[in-house]
Parts: structure tokens; C-alpha cells; sequence
């Protein structure tokens, strides 16, 4: 079959082009297609219906943890913009600018928002008077903008979906409490929804977000061995705070600044999933997130009973809360296959007269690639363990990846050659904390600080670079 | 109480200045509040939970009739607006323009969507291939963008939320059907969920959309007696189509035009509920929509139990599906109603030590203001049942409004006889079909015709302006 053979050919090997690999992932699978306006995209139903499923599960744990969605304005006035020295340096030489509405020239032209702390903190400092407003814990689910230069399609792009969720606390300590808090939820996502093994930690001064007194980051290894910063909480004291005069009269009735937080994770982690967990034949998805977790391939479907036992099968499991597609096309089973391969089904099941006949159904794992009989009887017990088994597995192969990867160095040297023998992937190495050094590690070897994740005493105690006493222990990679 | 006074004293009278009272409701209700953006607004975490109750019924809605989600960019290029002639004449006078990314100017501007007719036909221009890729039934929820000179909250807004369905099709006659059936939809969503009644009917020629053959839409009366366009329904033929050159193969491998439809809701439907079901007193919230159905108002909190009991109270209704609060603070019982009265809150319990000794609890309804002891035994049955008396109730008291303000017209002076004896309102009255008509009727009585809803023989078959033969009766009404 022409479709069949196009299905084939069509995907670089992983190994080969890993970048090309990615493209026709995500074009092949359906997950987005390109638009007129570099960076932006068109996501497709297939690509959206795994955000909304990743945005079902994180918006139900904000809300378990006490957060309440809102909606801020797209637009930041220049001036609003310019009220936090910092963020505006950060921000400002990315974003795109409206000067025109309508016919009409703007007297002060406004920012499609890069992110929205200026916004919060405008709005916080008009309903926050007393500490009995505190603390207003908002999240938002929206989309931003900042003009890349280069673009790939949801790990880089001019446009990206998000959520940002922005904090106003009475405490330093209740706001630093609420950075960890979520930087835990996103670990806990990742890992037990996403089956993407985490790396949590903080980020040097360099790589801090542009405003914050910290930024805490989760990192994790793609397959080509490289790391992919899947989430951010920043902790801001009260910096933002004192710009933006957020006061509130404490029970005393003094006047107290606020201590903010933000964190946000975004459409990147659909690029982290494909790149954690994708092989040469397509997508492979964790079953949490899948659109479809199960496609049943009616086999010999002219034959009579076959569609109606498939179609029994598909409410069964509908019904028991499993997201299943019958596919009853004509296309052939054997494009079929190929087809929900690529899309990373995580479990194919085919039914014919034979299977009828015997009470039984043939299941085809999609990342073991094992096929296995089973009862027609016991589907709706048996199939949710199967999804289990599959998440735990993708899981432990994503983990053994780093595990093989990760390596302990003594200078950056020892970097160099690990990267060279076994590959890229995460080197720790204690670091003396200067800017200098950390340019220079990543010159010699391509490999950026990810991530502060001790206090620099995990190897020798020494910087890998200059060889004096080390502040900071830190993972060291190459980053998307 | 300080803030008691201040809940109470703050809202204008619904009949003493309409405009003011819808003001005061949705900035005390907590719906939303203003940003340095004109008529962009911060939605704040109640205003939000409605539009997100509104938008997870429809989105089902969509579901069940076979539309996927996806999302298109937020951004137009000049040239892609221009494709269409009438909806680039429609729009462009309207649009913000994006003229910067980062320091540099754009070579081609790109307007932020102001609707995204453009971008889905792009998109369908490159996935559309043969009948076999049809029909396409998408949909998407964004926000869009168009530079209004006069705005109010949710009504008419610079940036606004909404859905907007947009469908291919092989046939006329497909995208016709798709067309009428998402106008059903509207219409039973406005009615069961929202409880405001509708009229269902087809705009004339001069206030269709930019590029349509047809628009459908459904109307409301508001209590002030003014008409709110509350969702529409668009049927395009194949304009676009040749416009984009959106073409399939059919069965006999002809190349052929697809024929299009798109449809939307938006934020609007949210200042229709408060204009038809809000009083005096604040808010008064459809069941279906209410982010919170039933307040729990402990009585003597500090007696022994009575906390306890209204924890208990709250969590068998959350179990049984009641969306509850259970305010536990330590402002006034008196405060508390008159809190929740504002926001709308359907139903409110009140339990204290004697109600508990009793076995009972007192109900008070946000709509009748009746007041009923309910046994705490039977609260899971009961409470639903209320629930739906409360938006029966409000929906017959809407339809009561209309009712009595509607008027068969013969001639547009009968239009304002009526309207000055009785009230504005809908005027029933047929029409020549002529646009110089329409106009004259609009100057004379200040109402436009709202929508087609009959052949021009439902009254005297004579155009009320002109005199001559009608093609159709409309309904004329002042307008939002």
C-alpha cells in the first residue's frame, strides 16, 4: 500500500538525524502542522488533545493545592512593562510590540506579553489590602509570545501554550514554601503522568529568570543526551513587590510588602515526551497523557461479528474509563498498525472470527512490542494493569538512559572525554561559582551548568574549571 | 459592619440606571476588575469559574457532535487577512497590528486575530485532500482581539474569550446542516444551562459576517428590554474555499471546493446571564454555571459541633456532586448573605445548634428568597432537585419578561407607541427586505431588526416602514 510504505519510509532514524528525526515526528504523527508566520503553529487535534490531558491533570493538582484560575489581559503597556528593571531587560529585547489599533497609531504601544508578572502584580496591588487577602494563590492557562530567533515546533517557538502561576504571600518564608511546593508538583508530574524522570535544582545566577532572587528548574535527559528544562519556580522576595507597591496592612496594621512567586510549565513538555520516549517507528506515549491508549484493529472485518464485537469491546472500555478508538476504516490492518505506531498508541489490540471464536483478543504492547492473548472476559481489569506496566516501563527506560549517561567528574576535562566514550549526558562536577568559570566549562565542552544540586562537596570539593574551592554542585550539559 | 454597609450600599438599582447596576455588579461581584489596557480586563477567579463551567458543557457539547479541539496562532499576516475581499474589509478596520518583534520592524505586519477564518483555511488548504478528509470539525478556544472605541465588561471588549467551531465540508447542503445544528446547540445550551430563553433566527444582509452567505444567530431580551446578540451560526458556501483554494478529490476524482461553516460563543453569554437573571441584591446565577451552587453559613460557629456538622454537611454534597462552599471565616452571619446573595449563589444553608438538635438546616434560595428547613438526612436528594427549581424558576421568569415585552407591530410607529407605553422590547413586524427600510425603522424607533424569523406574512404581509409587500419578518429591538 502507497500509505503504508510512505508511513515507513517516511521517518528519519532516531540515530542517525535526531533533529530531522523530531520534524517528522511531529508532522507525521499529526501533532502540528505549520503556518505563514514563523514559529507559530497550527496544533493539530491529536498535538492538543495531549496538552488537554496534561492540562486536566496539573490544573486538577493547582486546584488540589489550593490555586484558582483567572485570566490576565494579552497586552503589557511599555510603561508597565519598565516597572521592574530587571525583567524588563530580560523581556524586552523579545517581545513583539503592537503600535497600530485599527487605523490608529497607539500613544504608548503594548507588548503581546512575554509572561505576565507585571500584569499580576498590577492587579495584586489593587485587590490585596489586608493580611486576610493573603495568600492569593492564581494560576492562568494561556498562550505567550517572545520573537525567537531560531524556532522548533513546541520546544522553541514564537508562540508557546503555557500555564503561569503567580503568588502574593504575607512571608518570605510562605512564598519560598510555595517555589518548592510547585517545583514538587512538577516533579511529581513529570515523572508519575509524563513517565519522564526529573532532575530538580536550582539555576545559577546567569540562567535565573529575569526579576527573580532565585529559579528552581526540573531537568531532564533527552535520548540524544541532551538536557530539556521541563519546568520553572521562581522565588522573588519581594522585589516586584516594592516596584509595584503591593502592600498590605499585617495585624498590627502596618504596612507589609508581599513576597511573590511564579512558575509555569509549557507545550515544551510534549517536545520533552517525544525526544524522551520516541523510537524510529513513531511516538511513544505515556499512557496518562495518550489521546488514545487504546486502538482496536477489527482483523477480517467483513466477517460477520467481528465489527459488532469490536464495537462491544470499545464501549466495555470506554465505558471503564480507558480512551479507546475502534478503527473501522477500510484502510488495511497492516497500515493500520503502522499508523497508531506512529502515533504512539500505547496498546493495539486486534480482534478477528478466530480471536471471536476462542473468547480472546491479541494485544500488542507498543513500547515492548510484545503480543499477548487475552481473555475477553477480564479486558477492563486487565487492560488499565497494562497501561500501568507500560508507564513504569517507559518510565525505568527513560531513568536507565540517564543512568547511563550520567557521569561524576573531577575537571572539565573529564567531561570532554565521558561526552566523547559514552556519549552526552549529565556530568556533575563541583563548580567555585563564578560566572568566568562557568563560561569557560562551557566552551571547553559544550556543556552549560543545568542545575545547583549540592553545595559543591559531592566530588572533590574543588571547581572542575579553576581547581579552587567549590560553592556549588552542579550538573553539567548540553541543553535544548 | 463596615463591610456589610458597604456590600449593601454600593449597588445603583437595577431601574434607576441599568448601565450602572451591571457595572457595580460585575466589580463587586468579583467578576472582574480593570488593567491599564481600555477594555481589556483581568478576570478574576469567580468570573473565571464561570466561563470555565460554560465552556466544559459546551465543550462537551462539541464533543458528542463529533468536533475536535485544536489551536491555530495568534497571529494573521497582512496577506492572509486580505484573501477574502469582504472579511478583510470587515476586520481590518478593527484590528491591532503587530509591527515590531524584538527591535526589529516586520517586513509584512500581522494583526492579532480578530477571528480566525484566515488561519483555519490556510491550515485546511494544506490537510484537505480528498472526500475522505472530510468533514473537518474543529474548533478552538482562545481569546481575540478587536479595537473597539467603547467597551464594557464582557459586552463589547477589546480582547475577549470565546470558541470559535470552524468546518469543512463536501457539500452545500452538509455545511448547511453543520450551520443549523450548531445554532441548536447554542440555543439548548442558552436555554438549559444559562435558563435564558432565545430566539433563533438569520441576520439581514447588512449585519451578516464579513464573508458569509448566511448568518444565524440567537437572540436574548435583557431586562432593561434591550436585545443581546448571544452566539451565531455562519454559513460560507464554498467563498473561502475558492478564495484559499480549498479543494478534494471526490469519488470520481474530481477536484472540488469545500463548503464552510464557522460558529461562536463567547464571554458575552457571562453579561447576559447577570442582564437577564441579576437584581437589586447582586447576581443571581443559573445552578448548571454557578461555581459555587450551595453557600453553608455556620450559625453560633463557636458553639460546640456546629462546625463539624457543617463540614460534614459539605462534604456529603461535594461527594454527591454539589459544587459547596462552607464559609468557616470569622465575618458576620449577616455578612456572609449578604456575600453570597451578591455573587449570585443559588441556594444558601444555614445550620447553627438548634437546626442541628432538630436534625434540620434552613435553606434560603437566591431567586424567591424562600425560606425552607430541609432535614439533614435527605440533603443529597433534595438539594439537586432545588437546584433545577431554581433554573426552571429563573428561566420562566426571563421568558415572562420577553413575554410581556413582546409586540406584533404593524407599522414602525406601533414600534414606538409600544416601547414608550409598555417598554422596550421585541417588535414583531414583517419587512419589504429592503436596506433603506431597515434604516429608516432604526432612525424612527431606535430599534434594528435583530433577526429573520419569518416570510413576511407572520402580521399584515406589508413592510411597516414602506408599505409595500414583505419577504420577511423580523424582530426589531434596541440593542447591546
Amino acid at each position: 500500500m502507497a500509505n503504508q510504505k510512505k508511513l515507513v519510509t517516511a521517518i528519519t532514524s532516531r540515530d542517525t538525524d535526531f533533529a530531522q528525526w523530531y520534524t517528522d515526528i511531529v508532522t507525521k504523527a499529526e501533532l502540528v502542522s505549520y503556518t505563514g508566520v514563523k514559529g507559530c503553529l497550527a496544533i493539530r487535534p491529536y498535538g492538543w488533545a495531549i496538552w488537554e490531558n496534561i492540562q486536566r491533570i496539573l490544573n486538577d493538582m493547582f486546584k488540589a493545592t489550593g490555586h484558582e484560575n483567572v485570566s490576565m489581559p494579552m497586552f503589557i503597556p511599555e510603561g508597565l512593562l519598565q516597572k521592574e528593571k530587571d525583567h524588563v531587560e530580560g523581556f524586552a529585547p523579545e517581545v513583539a510590540w503592537v503600535t497600530l489599533g485599527g487605523a490608529e497609531e497607539l500613544t504608548e504601544r503594548l507588548c503581546v506579553r512575554p509572561t505576565s508578572e507585571t500584569l499580576f502584580c498590577e492587579h495584586y496591588a489593587q485587590i490585596i489590602k489586608s493580611h486576610r487577602d493573603l495568600p492569593k494563590l492564581y494560576n492562568q492557562w494561556c498562550s505567550v509570545v517572545r520573537w525567537e530567533k531560531t524556532t522548533r515546533p513546541f520546544l522553541r517557538s514564537r508562540e508557546f501554550h503555557w500555564q503561569e502561576g503567580h503568588t502574593a504571600h504575607a512571608t518570605a518564608d510562605d512564598a519560598i514554601a510555595e517555589t518548592e511546593r510547585m517545583l514538587d508538583i512538577y516533579a511529581e508530574f513529570a515523572e508519575k503522568y509524563l513517565n519522564m524522570p526529573v532532575i530538580k535544582g536550582r539555576k545559577t545566577e546567569s540562567d535565573k529568570f529575569a526579576g527573580a532572587v532565585a529559579t528552581y528548574a526540573i531537568e531532564a535527559l533527552m535520548h540524544d543526551g541532551k538536557s530539556l528544562q521541563a519546568g520553572t519556580s521562581h522565588y522573588f522576595g519581594d522585589g516586584f513587590a516594592r516596584a509595584f507597591e503591593i502592600q498590605y496592612a499585617d495585624k498590627n496594621n502596618t504596612l507589609q510588602y508581599v513576597h511573590q512567586t511564579s512558575w509555569g510549565v509549557s507545550t515544551r513538555l510534549i517536545g520533552g515526551l517525544i525526544m524522551t520516549h520516541g523510537d524510529d517507528d513513531g511516538l511513544v506515549l505515556p499512557p496518562a497523557i495518550a489521546p488514545i491508549q487504546v486502538a482496536i484493529i477489527p482483523v477480517q472485518a467483513q466477517k460477520e461479528g467481528v465489527l459488532d464485537k469490536a464495537r462491544e469491546i470499545a464501549d466495555t472500555l470506554t465505558k471503564a474509563g480507558v480512551r479507546v478508538k475502534l478503527d473501522d476504516s477500510d484502510n488495511s490492518p497492516g497500515w493500520k498498525f503502522a499508523e497508531y505506531e506512529m502515533k504512539g498508541v500505547p496498546l493495539r489490540i486486534e480482534i478477528g472470527p478466530r480471536d471471536i471464536a476462542e473468547g480472546k483478543c491479541m494485544s500488542a504492547r507498543r513500547d515492548t512490542r510484545e503480543k499477548q492473548p487475552l481473555s475477553l472476559d477480564g479486558l477492563t481489569a486487565e487492560i488499565p494493569q497494562i497501561l500501568e506496566k507500560i508507564g513504569h516501563n517507559i518510565y525505568n527506560k527513560a531513568l536507565e538512559n540517564r543512568s547511563a549517561r550520567y557521569y561524576t567528574v573531577e575537571t572539565e576535562s573529564d567531561i570532554t572525554k565521558a561526552f566523547a566514550d559514552k556519549g552526552d549526558g549529565y556530568a556533575e562536577g563541583d563548580w567555585c561559582g563564578s560566572e568566568e568559570c562557568e563560561k569557560a566549562v562551557k566552551e571547553a565542552t559544550g556543556a552549560g551548568s543545568r542545575s545547583i544540586i549540592g553545595d559543591g562537596h559531592n566530588g572533590t570539593g574543588k571547581c572542575i574549571h579553576c581547581g579552587k574551592t567549590a560553592k556549588h554542585t552542579v550538573i553539567w550539559a548540553k541543553a535544548y
